[in-house]
């Protein structure tokens, strides 16, 4: 019944870092590991390998940056068949910082790239597979650029790339099952020698229904967070997809332990999931900025003004 | 670029009672039904009609009775298109307190039906059919009853009734796109001169998904309720349908303003949605009834033990 390809890839610490500055301590992120391993789920990715010229470590959190020492003290100890992931976006990692795999403790890194960006994307994974990564590109905002630029990008991904898997990164929360199966079936027709991966958005509770229609469609790395966390509406929640999958390898119980212990209290403090400014930018194919913005305003509350200002942007 | 001939249909009232004991007041209810009209949403669902012998008025609201005289107050001054709807449970309506449609407010009754009692609700259509009232059939638990009396269902409900719509109703959240795609076509293939309608309940987060999934194979007839209000995990958000829909004649603006106004203090004072144990009993094809249970204890976060009793249901 399960198909052994699949592969589960937790996001919960790098996305849900979206939210908090990346600044989740070491016995959380620890926490969250140990109930990911037992899971069995396949990777974990826990943050971004940003360049510490750019950012400053005083304003954000350890996962902004992913250490290696810092990667080293959450995996030690705990017994795991894990691999640990860490994202890049173009233009701000200092490749001085990326060590041969050998020497770090981490296995895959995923470059995320807008379609105009391809280029770029390509030199670094080709620079990180060298150094011996498993390697992916995530190409965002798909559900802007479905046009000829990413047919083309996705033709110079197969000539010229040495990537092994690329995503289909719904990051408006934007797709239906119909506009899924589209992308799944495009990537895997053009990439024909690489696995398809896809991230899903939850802005309007699609996010694990789109997933399935992306297995169905032979996507065969599947992006998941504990209880949804992630930024805004958050991500296709990992309890679910578990519970769908009938690989054996998987065990849902660590997870419902970890949303009882950890993710319950958290979202008493920190907000995602299900909220009306986030469906609404998801109808609309818009980023979820303004969304967020009005979250932190006064007027959160305020839907069909929200609604009628992305409706006719020009009224203000 | 819409198809016309579909339907929406609120059922905020009725299945919202259900965790209410049906006692929502007045006020709420016009405000509801005023939010709905202007939405141009086809139907609104009340709540059930049942006999006052067999329920006391003094344990329940008055959404369990459904009073013509209570609707008629509902109704009253507020302009509208939208057509009412009550629906009964076998074996637990006064045929008496049907009065013939052209001396009631009502428009339509759906029958909520078992497999097994599919004789019943046959016999009780067709009587509310002469009486000139709009009627349906509302298959429960479908998830659990597909096999051949379903079969043998479908096709004395296409001989024998006078029935205008046949719903599937995934009582249990149960249902992913592939198991409701597979539903669809059956019910479409058997009742071919009906109408196909969805009702959805969202404990994986696939009320919506799932009903994309039904309009895509021609049901007609899909029900939401605003912000997902109902029973256990809630049904298929209202306000997503909307914004997916593309018919003009509805907006979702009026939805976005009785949420806003009536259904985020409502959701601080009552839950329902995604909550990991109703998660939990839709992945395992089972009834919310443990999960309710769980979630007035003591131990409403203890997912684990949750999940195990439930997987091995006989070690207590």
């Amino acid at each position: 019944m399960f198909r052994e390809k699949i592969k589960v890839l937790d996001c919960t610490i790098r996305d849900g870092g979206l939210i908090n500055n990346h600044d989740f301590d070491q016995r959380f992120v620890r926490e969250v590991y140990r109930a990911v391993s037992a899971a069995g789920v396949d990777y974990m990715e826990l943050g971004y390998k940003n360049s510490k010229e750019l950012f400053s470590p005083k304003e954000y959190g350890l996962w902004k940056f992913c250490d290696d020492e810092q990667i080293k003290q959450v995996v030690d100890g705990i017994k795991s068949q894990t691999k640990i992931s860490v994202m890049v976006d173009i233009g701000r990692v200092n490749p001085d910082d990326v060590k041969p795999s050998q020497d770090s403790p981490v296995d895959m890194i995923r470059v995320a790239s807008y379609v105009k960006d391809i280029d770029k994307a390509i030199a670094m994974v080709n620079e990180f597979n060298q150094k011996g990564y498993e390697t992916t590109i995530n190409i965002m905002a798909i559900s802007r650029d479905q046009g000829a630029e990413l047919d083309e990008a996705l033709h110079q991904i197969e000539e010229e790339s040495r990537v092994d898997v690329v995503y289909i990164v719904d990051s408006f929360g934007a797709l239906y099952q119909e506009s899924t199966e589209w992308l799944v079936k495009k990537f895997k027709n053009i990439l024909v020698s690489r696995e398809v991966g896809f991230h899903g958005h939850n802005n309007q509770q699609l996010a694990f229904g789109n997933t399935i229609e992306a297995i169905i469609h032979d996507a065969n790395y599947l992006d998941g967070t504990v209880y949804g966390i992630g930024r805004a509406a958050g991500n296709c929640p990992l309890e679910l997809l578990i519970g769908f999958l009938k690989n054996p390898k998987y065990d849902i119980r660590p997870i419902l332990d970890v949303v009882s212990k950890e993710f319950i209290p958290l979202r008493a403090q920190i907000e995602w999931g299900y909220i009306i400014p986030y469906a609404i930018s998801g109808m609309m194919n818009e980023h979820p900025r303004a969304a967020m913005a009005l979250r932190k305003s006064e007027h959160k509350e305020n839907y069909r003004e929200f609604f009628e200002k992305l409706v006719s942007p020009d009224v203000e």
